[in-house]
């Protein structure tokens, strides 16, 4: 008998499913909305019902689902149990035994949303084949997944790789989201590299591609392509402020494989060098055969790692 | 029929080993000297003749020693290769299908000296209890081992948590051992208190019970303890590189406890706050519950350690 699971990504505007066979073929993928009013009392109600419907529709029976892996943007460990998020209205959610209380039994494995696309990109991404792995997402801010031994490392409270707030930068006099001063997520995210490119633009009378321009980390990134100077130079200093971040990751949890993803990853290759040279300059001995690679399951990399989490 | 085995703990001067029932008692402990001579060829042989010699003379069968667990100084996975050592002598040496042979067919587990003695005080020292444990190790130089979820966590070279190396101090023009400049252990080792102090008695003109001794880690946290200014202030300097570096550690690990061990822990309690309270300033929200504990198993960290890994 043909055997199943879901893997889940709740994000704060759509949660993506995807139905996966036991061997981890994604057979079909969907997505619906967030609904986060009422302190978000509709999204696992939601994810119930329509994963039943689904099931219902195409016959499979519930004997046969082996499981609902689930990404959470927020702190969470293999107990289940989330204590706040930022953007799904939640406060103390036991999300595990809630949803398989409304699946009727099914099993479900939780983790936070960075750690479980780091562990999709392991499964059949990025970094295939390896066991220990560090993924770092540039978006809007910095997020970053640990994969130790083919699993997430989640830690004590759920809240490891926690990469975009380590601290970078001692005399940074603007706060972080965080309320901190001087994270990574500062500088290396989409919207640090708008800083950074600000910052540069004022100090400089250079001509650039850039001037007079609406700058995001694409428009960087497209003007390093071009040969501009400026956008070289601030694409290094986005890039000395994240491969030496990484030489301090890489000296404490010795990975074989960094994986770049998110969107500013979407600048392609053109990307690693950036960190890599800063990385190598930085790094300790025995990591200096790290590789850097980019993501490349893109937004399904959280459906994909929620479903092993399922399948083991 | 009762079972045993043996940790064993390999350092530059001296081999440690002890003797472990299978409940985990520790019923007798030796030490015989590392000789190093020869690229360290004796050490396995040294190694294996004194086990199998206090195995006969205590009237053990080869059947009952569930295993030997070997510490050591040097990166070094579970598969138990070890392609260089600062002290030993050894090049390549496939430690453990060599003892496991010399042994007569006894398993061997391997691991990291650092990584061993944190599993040690995980087991039945000051991280007693928990899963999740960093810990420091100051000494001549700084050490660091990790315990994710119970067990070591080598990582890909086996060189993972190298704490020490970690880059704190981007304006530092002296070198550290390791080649690179700003390690952590260039100012939070015992040597690292002693360039601090000595930094802040040439600046200072300020009268303290440090001024023309010879300066030691000890002699330090013994004048703060008098209520010095000047020690105080060295003791916080030393404390803010250090908790600065666990606040960064802990974004990334997550760790339930910190536990710090090695010669200058041996300060004791007062030693504590100087590192938390900067660590506190630093930390992650969902980090500002780690616990500090000193280690409590001294030199037997690394044979308790090594009994562990063959107990699981």
């Amino acid at each position: 008998m043909m055997k199943f699971c879901f893997g889940i990504d709740i994000g704060g505007t759509t949660i993506k499913a995807g139905l996966f066979t036991e061997e981890g073929t994604l057979t079909e993928k969907w997505e619906i909305p967030t609904r986060t009013a009422d302190g978000g009392a509709r999204i696992l109600p939601d994810i119930a019902e329509f994963l039943l419907t689904q099931m219902r529709q195409r016959q499979i029976k519930k004997e046969t689902v082996l499981g609902v892996g689930v990404g959470i943007p927020a702190p969470v460990g293999e107990n289940g149990i989330v204590r706040k998020t930022a953007n799904l209205g939640w406060g103390y959610k036991d999300v595990k035994r809630e949803l398989q209380e409304l699946l009727g039994g099914i099993p479900v494995q939780t983790g936070n949303d960075a750690n479980v696309a780091a562990l999709g990109e392991m499964w059949m991404g990025g970094g295939k084949g390896e066991k220990n792995l560090v993924m770092v997402t540039l978006g809007t801010g910095v997020g970053g997944g640990i994969i130790y031994d083919g699993k997430i490392a989640a830690g004590h409270n759920g809240a490891g790789g926690e990469i975009g707030h380590i601290c970078v930068n001692d005399g940074e006099s603007e706060p972080c989201g965080c309320g901190r001063k001087g994270c990574l997520e500062q500088y290396a995210s989409a919207t640090g590299i708008v800083r950074l490119a600000s910052a540069r633009l004022k100090e400089t009378e250079q001509d650039t591609l850039l001037r007079g321009r609406e700058i995001s980390a694409k428009t960087v990134f497209d003007a390093v392509r071009q040969g501009d100077r400026v956008a070289s130079e601030i694409a290094e200093q986005f890039g000395r402020y994240l491969g030496y971040a990484l030489a301090d990751i890489a000296v404490i949890l010795d990975p074989a494989v960094i994986v770049i993803g998110g969107g500013v990853s979407k600048a392609g290759e053109i990307l690693l060098p950036f960190i890599e040279k800063p990385f190598l300059e930085r790094a300790f001995f025995a990591n200096r055969d790290t590789k850097f690679v980019l993501a490349e399951l893109g937004n399904d990399a959280g459906i994909c790692g929620a479903a092993k989490m399922v399948l083991g």
